[in-house]
């Protein structure tokens, strides 16, 4: 018979093993996040594919499609999809070329750079949410997901996000 | 007054006056994942940076470290690592100009490479496993880290992860 194991319960063993015990819940929890990450985009991923967008530049939609006027300084976009300013850029770049969003100057401040949403991009926003929630959203895989949720939301909290 | 908000919490509410109520709690658990993810591996990556390490390579010289002989073929580091083995391949090719590790036909199988860690490898994955143990993994945030841990494998074993 094939021992199938835990390859972070096992890893855990060895921190104890080697001394580390102190570290080794820690060390458990950092595996399983970037474990329980991949596996999670592995779906988000599978649910955009026929959509032709990354989790990024759905953000990016999404985000735009809920504002008022459908525009935001490139900026703001930043600030609030918590991501650096040239990830912002380079997500943005690829929608302009895929028609779903527009860029231009500000008439207000010309040193504004704004991007806002165009009518392809809200179709494709639409349904790409519908996507994600029948094939991701709505099956989240376990049973007390605001537990889960908010357990993260201390993690957030604690490394200085504002949550709640 | 600046008005902080949860990007998160505002994202659940818009999915519940658009009607997706079903999926708001999934969305805000994904979207934590992807944002905690983002945050831990800062922290890991600050702390890997002195020893010129990713975590993928890192996670690869620990787990060298720990065989009997510091030696696994290439195929069964990557099932254990749960990676793709184009991703095994990069992460032990850069290993390898780095010093760290030496790739090597197998003697009983000519067809199976192997990769092992070399006395440069085992200093340096000893060096950033303090630095990660002392900086990311004996300080992970929160209090209740068996529970957040126990919470993420019922998310492993929901996609097919064996846990335990």
């Amino acid at each position: 018979m094939l021992a199938r194991m835990d390859p972070i319960r096992e890893a855990q063993r060895q921190w104890v093993a080697h001394g580390w015990a102190d570290a080794a819940d820690g060390m458990a929890l950092v595996t399983s996040l970037v474990r329980v990450h991949q596996l999670v985009m592995e779906r988000v991923d599978a649910a955009l594919r026929p959509h032709d967008l990354s989790f990024a530049r759905y953000e990016v939609l999404r985000l735009l499609s809920f504002t008022q006027d459908g525009q935001l300084p490139m900026a703001k976009l930043g600030s609030r999809l918590q991501v650096h300013p040239a990830s912002v850029t380079s997500a943005v770049a690829r929608l302009e070329k895929q028609g779903f969003v527009r860029r231009s100057r500000s008439d207000a401040d010309g040193r504004v750079v704004l991007a806002a949403i165009t009518d392809a991009g809200r179709e494709v926003v639409e349904a790409a949410t519908v996507s994600l929630n029948t094939e991701v959203f709505e099956k989240p895989g376990i049973e007390d997901v605001p537990g889960l949720t908010a357990l993260l939301s201390q993690l957030r909290a604690a490394a200085g996000d504002t949550v709640g």
